[in-house]
């Protein structure tokens, strides 16, 4: 079985290129799923459950997450979607499928399956312009509003790498290979990262 | 043509990985050669053209090296020698023949030829291992001074970039691919970087 992780800036293009290489490889494909998972698990709406993982009181975990999970405070409902997140992605491993999963730290719990991690990231110029073209409310917002948009989310992924794992979110040690977006067609780019995929696991 | 330039971290396996690739997809492959070559023009020995290029002093250089190239100061024996080290990986280039370039910030000086760039890094351990596995006069050294001598080297590597194209060494935006080597065997990856490589030219 063959894992692809994507941890990618936000606006970088990453979810895209996660979904292009999917296709190509003909993987399954994670992101969203897992949430949607877990709602139906928990009985609790999706868009919830996403917020308030991305607004975890991370204080209140102790950092044992790699191994095992261990809390130093009452439990909170954030400290429970996260175990149940981390359920979900270990199920999804157990499936056996090959598979890319985008986002939530899948590299680090799935570390014993050997996954191929990757970053995707951008210049913050190219960030903007791919999410003003893409949100459907753009007009609402100035450049200046989407990069602290972008600054504030990406902010939220390297906080909760760091505590969960001690690994630096965007620091190319942390991951096998990093693709910067900047200035590519991400439709051609996918085809040359599926290649670069499909000859890493066919030697590993 | 297609030109791939590779910068790397001392130690990371970067040039075993270019002239790798140069094998793989059957480039010419530029390094050493670079340095021979600016001997032979100069009518200097080629180990203290090397020693004067890395250790340049910079200060003397007013940093408009992208595009054209000026001097604050007169001109001394490393400026003399990074004008010839640029006139020759332009020449490279104009051959128009298919080719790898390591190091020289040959990515930034080639611009216009839109090389694909690589950036290769790895853990410090995995860097101390190599130089020690591979150094011929290992044994005089303790790891802790691998260590030195390689951040000693990476650190002017990191400042020459710096002055001459403004652009961060090391960083995944200056780069378009950055590829980690950490407890990677080098030969298969570099099957998986030129697999991506052909599929980048082809689609470009």
């Amino acid at each position: 079985m063959n894992i692809i992780t994507i941890s990618r800036e936000f606006g970088s293009g990453g979810r895209e290129l996660g979904k292009r290489l999917a296709d190509h490889l003909g993987y399954d494909y994670y992101d969203r799923q897992i949430i949607t998972s877990i709602a139906e698990n928990k009985g609790l709406d999706a868009d919830y459950i996403e917020s308030a993982l991305e607004n975890h009181a991370w204080q209140n975990v102790v950092l044992t997450y790699r191994h095992s999970f261990s809390l130093s405070a009452p439990s909170t409902i954030q400290t429970d979607l996260l175990l149940e997140q981390k359920k979900v992605i270990e199920q999804i491993a157990r499936l056996g499928n090959d598979c890319i999963i985008v986002g939530r730290n899948a590299d680090i719990l799935l570390k014993e399956y050997q996954p191929l991690s990757l970053y995707v990231c951008a210049s913050m110029e190219a960030k903007i312009r791919r999410c003003m073209e893409r949100a459907e409310d753009a007009e609402k917002y100035t450049s200046k509003q989407m990069e602290q948009t972008i600054k504030r989310i990406d902010k939220s992924r390297k906080t909760t790498r760091r505590i969960l794992s001690g690994s630096e979110w965007g620091h190319p040690l942390s991951y096998d290979l990093t693709v910067n977006t900047t200035g590519k067609d991400l439709k051609s780019l996918s085809f040359a990262v599926a290649d670069f995929a499909a000859s890493y696991f066919r030697r590993k």
